[in-house]
């Protein structure tokens, strides 16, 4: 059987702030400029889930898509769109809303929900045009 | 002589919300859902200029792009980029900053910097990668 | 006030065939040649529809682009979303899919729900990544 | 000597329907919703072979892209461009086409006519913008 | 009957330098900074041309987008691609090949080769991701 | 710890030729056909630059991507962009400058300037909108 990696691309968009909490005022502005702005700045953020597994001799799918589709929704999306990652977001409290630190809480959120057989393979996600980042699970 | 339209692409990332300072809580959040988060949210904005003009024989350019890039940075993209449209931009002041009302201020900014025979023709402004609005400077 | 045109994306996949049904079939391959394959083929089609108003003065929009929407969902996504444009549309009946008839009969789909104060002003559909055709209303 | 991973995209247009021949039409339409259209509906498939090797040190290629791109246009693009997956494609005879069961037969297709030297890395098939399978050979 | 604008896609890759011969070197070098570079640099240019007509009651078709890009293919994209603008083309020969004058060029190149009832609208020529120009053929 | 893979982007455009001085002008264009033009022909290079690392605890990143701009900016853009990649670029001497012996070239470049705990993964160099070539630094 020949193992595939099947990916599902969503997006939202939010505001943050490099800042953290444990340095002062002006540390946070040495360390990271304008993103550390006080009233903050915001993304259109892309998501991109990649699963691995096995077709499905029944359906020729690794998983449906549709149901990738909705945990995407209601564990990320529905919780991060139009949102202040700062703020907002409670299982983003007390994490830096970098976006290495939100893939790895994105991996989290998505990682227990999937089928049996669809192993969570890379959590990519777009900051801007410009650069994104890739989490594989490793720690 | 030929009349050509040139354009020059530009991005900023900024933090805005739809908020009404005339309305109560509850009418800003009946008018505009989600994107009236008291906390804001944001985008990757991206912005076109477009000129139009003839080209010079000398040169067989409207204008140097180099030039219209240097105007567009100076008037709009350092004043917004990893601003807070709402609290951080003096010339949005007083303005509830849609896209519709941002793409007229942004005309407003860069249309007196243009050299002579360089017309300013419309500026595009796309929120997300879903919806964009255009100004022709008609009123 | 400034008039702007505001445009909200939108896409949907579909089947179709270019077949016209009053000439023989060997007629309709001279004329169409792969795009006439009877088994049909199909595309990931990119809608855009462009809004043209003034900005209310109360919410800074020319209109709220969550009913736009709401409108090319239920006007045209739903109804062409996985289907087959000869086959599955009743509004296409006796209408030869191609790109150009079908942006005029999203036109006509459109256009009656638009609120007072913001006109239809150009609908444009992508067929691949290397055409697509704009339609202003115009006959 | 250095490894290199070179990758030449493609794209073709094409119809097809989530179908099981070994169930009811209410299992598929329960398995597969609008996916299982009767109708069939259909995508602009964009298709990425990635080829792995060292640069011929006379040319500093890992192969001649022309060559690669007359192997996928002969073996992919032209059997699959314009056609129906489900009915058209003898290859793909008795092969439910999902895009997990087509990157397969893909595979096959293209690896036997690479060049001493050039390795199958990857395919990688995007259905629509949002999603996206790829194979790395493995079984 | 309505009146549609249809639009093919094209690309070429090609060297070019802005240089007036007319001018010294020094003042070249002052009025285009790096575009003057004497060894030439080069873009991956996207060339997007309009076609405006009324489709053909038997086909659904302003014209047929096959012969359009055969057209294209040979008076633009044959000898233009792989090419340098400034050395290589006789019919840029003493054309400065700025995007604008080559724009213009292409518009002669296209027009006179249009069927009946199809008129040539705007040619759009993309140089980078930043910028592009359009022509209307405005005299 | 996680580990992260974050990746900046940036672009060039520059003139290039396939061409092998060790080889007749007949053998050059038999083995490259156009890509000899002796004129030489161009591209927007788009580069991809991924590192590896595990985000610092203070600042959540793996490293400042300001930072990682900067690096890629001295060594990369500003020798290469607007430049004649067989004639203008000492570090490319000597190199025919096919993308995987660019891509090898600028691997050079850049990892000797990454701070501690940065390590670089990738290099991503796009040609056209078609091909583009991957290095790992495997040897």
């Amino acid at each position: 059987m020949p193992t595939l990696y099947i990916t599902r691309k969503a997006h939202f968009n939010a505001a943050h702030q490099l800042w953290n909490s444990n340095l002062s005022e002006q540390e946070n502005l040495d360390l990271f400029g304008k993103c550390a702005n006080p009233h903050f700045h915001g993304h259109n953020f892309e998501l991109f889930v990649c699963v691995k597994g096995q077709p499905n001799p029944k359906t020729g799918l690794v998983m449906d898509l549709k149901d990738l589709k909705k945990i995407i929704e209601r564990e990320v999306i529905e919780p991060l769109d139009h949102q202040n990652l700062n703020l907002d977001v409670p299982w983003l409290d007390g994490t830096m809303p970098s976006i290495e630190n939100v893939v790895v809480a994105i991996w989290e959120r998505i990682e227990p929900h999937l089928p049996w057989g669809a192993q969570l393979h890379k959590i990519t996600l777009w900051e801007t045009q410009n650069n994104f980042v890739e989490y594989y699970g490793e720690n």
